[in-house]
């Protein structure tokens, strides 16, 4: 059987030893575990900006890949560590709604509410769950152990708000999700949304000071420094300036509404 | 047989490719090791840091591993390159005191001063001996080369002060040894030293303008923005603010003294 | 047969999903890859800081090592995504100079413009080529897809300007290449060119403020602060303080002119 990859999203930064140790904890539980990092410098308590990379870069995965996240603010008090399986991945985490955007279109196979101790560490601190359940609980998964084993079903979780732009008669309401490396701001207008109906009504997009026209297909259709407004890679509606750093160029900043005015 | 893991922990940083050729050492030789970064932001030439670091996380990793540490300021210089064997691990690195916390509390099995060539790269640089000595060296014992090929045994090495606190009639006096990325204060206060005879003693605690009167079992027991006591995930005492930066908010620093008042 | 090491050198930084996304391309292709992470804090869009970081790790990989560089300003446009074959290695990336360091004194065994959509992802993004064009090429590659499979020979690429010094009848002139996290300031004034006739007639260096009348072996022949020329572990001229940050201290920058007198 080949060995299961287990990816890591998580806010500890890299300058401390807690990357170190979940990855030590995972090995612990199965030495032949492929541990992916997809990013740990996700802002500190951050739960939106590690829903968001871990929602983008989780579709990109192999089948049957255990995603781990840890951004996990409320870690010792009564929230609840929880396993979701979907068609495609488990994923393992705190129930903050750090699975928003991963979960969003996927179909759910089932929740797990983790409570059988047989999967955790053998002493679990009160703030590092991370590495005291839930790499554990991946590393077991990895190994063949079941979900129904691991605790019992639930049928609510939390979910956050903010990864849906809102519809009105003459506009599409959204705002800026992320920025990033390279400046450019991405909305939370997706194009499975945006192509239906909406895109041949389209008249014009604002957001701060920018004002756009038209959207396009690559950064190159425009002028060095002029804002292009072009669905990401990930399909997300991008404010960008070519070969310059849009958010810092027009001071765009995550939460900013953007508004496409449409016929 | 199962590959060995080998760690990694520098003060190499992200934006150069000392970590890559690190990488490209160890797989020079033993193509199969499964390498482990614990992590390359230790300050530069912080011994402290990296003793830190390297001490919290190598604990938890399986029995064999081999543990690679770069912190090197006097690379060139006559500071002995070092290998030590565990009862659980293996240490590489240079005699400069970077494995004094992963040692702390350890059975010592022998220590060996590197001196066979036969086991570094085939031209030694005067300024990378992590390349050229270290990682060739971890490599080697990945493949099952024993210690005592490697070089002599040494009965001397150098120790870092300032993990152990320091006890008085009607007080404990450690120091804060550690601000983690989530700004919690780590000091040199650990539990198996607390919890012996001093914890029933306990009345208060101060370091800078932080005084704290209980030492709490987790974050959430206290209002948010309060100064917590609390033991951390990996035992230490730790001054802890509830989702807030401790160590911005009452501006401590690695260093300051942390007076525990006794009964 | 032994899983090929495929390394990652790109400016996507760690804060976004972009490092995690490359990878699951891989995987997806190619479920046994030996992934290692190069770097991924080269300055966005920085061809040079990518070439020579590329460039020097490179050259301690095993034989048979995919290289994967994406730092890639024209992505979208006309520049060409290319494969080099070297008698040593395989480099995937875009037509910009990426390579130049790499290849330099290099056997190039061919140049293939990838144009076979077969090895790339079902669908091509026109800003993540890194994604679906360079992580799927190198996965196929690495299960033993031959690069005359993925495209047409060509005979011309963009070779990088600035890897190589200027000879003059009394001076040879170069410039600083990179500045390390130590604050070393790295010159593409290389011991292969120097040590042939040129150290003989060797009389003193400057760049910025700093001069200097001989070069050493080692940071620890000179006293803590002082300026040192020194031949680099990759063996590039560079100017170091022993113990302390020499850019910061000298400021010197990238691109400066570095001048040896010679007799």
């Amino acid at each position: 059987m080949t060995a299961r990859i287990i990816t890591l999203t998580t806010d500890f930064g890299n300058r401390d030893s807690y990357v170190g140790q979940l990855k030590a904890a995972i090995l612990s539980v199965d030495r032949n575990a492929t541990i992916v990092d997809i990013c740990h410098e996700i802002g500190s308590f951050d739960i939106h900006h590690g829903a968001f990379v871990l929602g983008t870069a989780s579709r990109h995965f192999p089948k049957g890949t255990i995603h781990v996240g840890v951004v996990d603010p409320g870690v010792g008090s009564a929230r609840r560590p929880l396993l979701f399986e979907t068609a495609r991945a488990f994923f393992v985490g705190p129930d903050n709604g750090l699975m928003t955007l991963a979960l969003q279109g996927e179909s759910i196979k089932g929740v797990t509410h983790l409570e059988n101790p047989r999967y955790f560490a053998p002493r679990i601190s009160s703030t590092f769950h991370g590495r005291d359940i839930f790499a554990p609980v991946a590393a077991h998964l990895a190994r063949g152990v079941k979900p129904h084993a691991m605790g019992s079903k639930v049928k609510q979780w939390k979910v956050l708000p903010g990864f849906v732009p809102r519809l009105e008669p003459k506009r599409l309401i959204g705002h800026v999700i992320f920025i990033d490396k390279f400046g450019n701001a991405l909305t939370n207008v997706s194009l499975g949304l945006w192509s239906t109906a909406l895109a041949a009504r389209f008249r014009s997009l604002s957001v701060g000071p920018v004002k756009i026209n038209r959207i396009v297909k690559t950064y190159s259709q425009a002028a060095q420094g002029e804002p292009v407004a072009v669905f990401s890679s990930d399909d997300w509606l991008e404010i960008a300036a070519y070969q310059d750093h849009a958010a810092r160029r027009w001071r765009l900043k995550v939460g900013m509404e953007v508004v496409l005015h449409l016929k």
